[in-house]
């Protein structure tokens, strides 16, 4: 029962997690591409599990100690999808000297000959992908550049391929701007992997990702994998963008009711920030969900009800806009569940996931963090 | 060395540490008033060890781990100060009968009633706290209202006194504002305090707190006790209110440049929001911050650079305002030291402190969260 759980904590519905997890490879199955999700979002295994086809992987990491834990329970192929340094070299290398084939990625020369001196020092050899900058967003070289070619060249006999991350699909205003963010990503790999091998580089990997631009890309053609994370539990930005709808969110935090600021139309519980994490990512959206849209203890969103502020351990439940609460629905000591704008984040902010089956909380999956 | 550190690591300089505890401890002694340092900042017995004149407390705690974490290294005066629901009131109770006092706090009549019927099937009685509303931002009774005397009728000779926090001096335009602030903090618990003993309770303990209202209250004339936190490490929002110096900044995290966008004058590092917080607290200060002021390894702030924007992994140094940059400054894999907005998010993201003694990365100090 959820009233056997100490407040707050984090709820993962089970149904909704395998939903989501077998539309996104159903979908990408029939595109004939590779699906490499990014395990950066439940850092767990059992959810990785459920949305791989093999136990060994392909999955996408942002840390080492990502990359440690998932190669300590039977994953082989990783790509480290963070610009590489030496300095991570060490650990890396260890994993790849225990079986594992660990790609990394680089955008420069400088980084390229970084990687290579490091990994000679090891003795190993770390497969690299080229970052494309595909929209202007973060980091990589532009498409089938010179800068692009220096890089490949610097590279030489560890060059696996290009790989771009669309974060521009995240502003979207609509599904065909996601579409067209996603050709613009599908195009800036493929033309920057014809670029590399008309220089003679094999050039095996094509890789694009982000959620948005997995669901609703027209056409994978020439790209050889998909990397996509927040698609396992979906959340409110997602549900903003039309990437899901804000039925298939798959986490919610439960949290107690600790009060009422009757005037105010305020219901004060005990999941703050601490719980939902500061994200406020649809803040930037058509419609703003707050610290995150507040449920029902089964999960059922209450009608305009929003967390609409927080303090640490504090979340301040009201209207939508403002106006007056049936105060009587939320004694103290009841249970809601407020659903995340931010998967990654939210989760983040806790040690474990409690697992949501035929509506009651059944195990705790244990989640990780640092690096 | 700060060479053999993995990036990200939150960095703790002790000399900064103990000199901000040493101040505060300080100012409240010359006042005559007792400090009780909200633990929730650090959650580290080492920190709070420094802050206190007493190995046993009092501290202050904001969730129940905390206060078991604190109990079983030694500590035994806890006030528990965010609002207390039945369902916490058995882990409380286990400390109780171990030879804590556990105080709690409620604001209500309902709270107050559950709290004492869940006391009566623990056979424990835990003291509690009215939460007095001096600023309208979050939870309490107003003033010396009637609600205040029935909530003191409910608990009974479970009442211990009062406490408020003043939320409102974060947002404070001036060190005059927040004095104000800070005088109103006091009456309002002051004059509830003589409420509730006109009534025949004995009311006595008087409690107040925030960092900036026990850094320049002019007068603690009937308080009892004066918590705060975020002085420990002090942040980037503090030095925006005035509460501190940018060089009185006890936390940073280090992290590793990965990357340059040249013609964007970025540096790309892999300090994300991962490694910072989603916190953004100094967005609505005169002087934004972005995600942190950019220092040198050696922490010394670099002249206008800030991490303008943050991926979960990925953090996104500039000029503020925009600019050019010299790279030659930032190889990659060449470290810098990023400054937070709010420490206690900051820290929140990581399970560590590493000490920063005589310049040089030292012990280790574990960092617990969880509820």
């Amino acid at each position: 029962m959820f009233e056997d759980l100490q407040t707050p904590a984090l709820l993962l519905d089970e149904v909704k997690l395998d939903r989501n997890c077998r539309r996104m490879r159903e979908r990408l199955h029939a595109h004939g591409v590779m699906l490499r999700p990014h395990v950066k979002t439940a850092k767990n295994v059992e959810v990785a599990q459920r949305a791989l086809d093999s136990p060994a992987g392909p999955i996408t990491v942002s840390t080492v100690r990502e990359a440690e834990h998932f190669f300590d329970h039977g994953f082989r192929d990783i790509l480290y999808a963070v610009g590489m340094v030496p300095a991570k070299v060490a650990r890396l290398a260890a994993l790849s000297r225990g079986g594992a084939r660990v790609t990394t990625i680089v955008d420069s020369v400088e980084a390229a000959g970084a990687l290579i001196e490091a990994c000679e020092r090891e003795g190993v050899l770390l497969p690299a992908l080229v970052e494309i900058d595909s929209d202007g967003h973060r980091a990589g070289v532009a498409p089938a550049s010179q800068q692009l070619l220096d890089v490949g060249e610097a590279l030489g006999p560890a060059l696996r391929g290009v790989m771009t991350h669309a974060g521009d699909s995240y502003n979207c205003a609509s599904t065909e701007a996601i579409r067209a963010v996603a050709e613009r990503e599908r195009e800036a790999v493929v033309t920057s992997a014809q670029a590399l091998r008309q220089k003679g580089h094999a050039c095996p990997v094509v890789s694009v990702g982000s959620t948005p631009t997995a669901t609703f890309a027209a056409s994978f053609a020439g790209v050889t994998e998909v990397r996509a994370g927040v698609y396992v539990f979906q959340d409110l930005v997602m549900a903003g963008l039309g990437v899901c709808e804000v039925d298939d969110i798959a986490l919610s935090v439960l949290g107690s009711v600790i009060g009422h600021q009757r005037e105010k139309g305020w219901v004060i519980t005990d999941a703050g920030w601490m719980a939902m994490s500061r994200d406020r990512g649809t803040a930037r959206q058509r419609i703003d969900q707050g610290y995150g849209v507040v449920c029902d203890v089964a999960g059922e969103p209450i009608e305009d009800l929003v967390m609409v502020d927080a303090n640490q351990e504090h979340g301040i439940v009201a209207r939508r806009g403002g106006g007056t609460l049936d105060f009587g629905r939320f004694p103290i000591g009841s249970l809601i569940r407020v659903l995340p704008n931010h998967a990654c984040a939210t989760a983040a902010q806790h040690g474990e996931y409690r697992i949501v089956r035929d509506g009651r909380a059944a195990d705790a999956w244990e989640r990780f963090g640092g690096w």
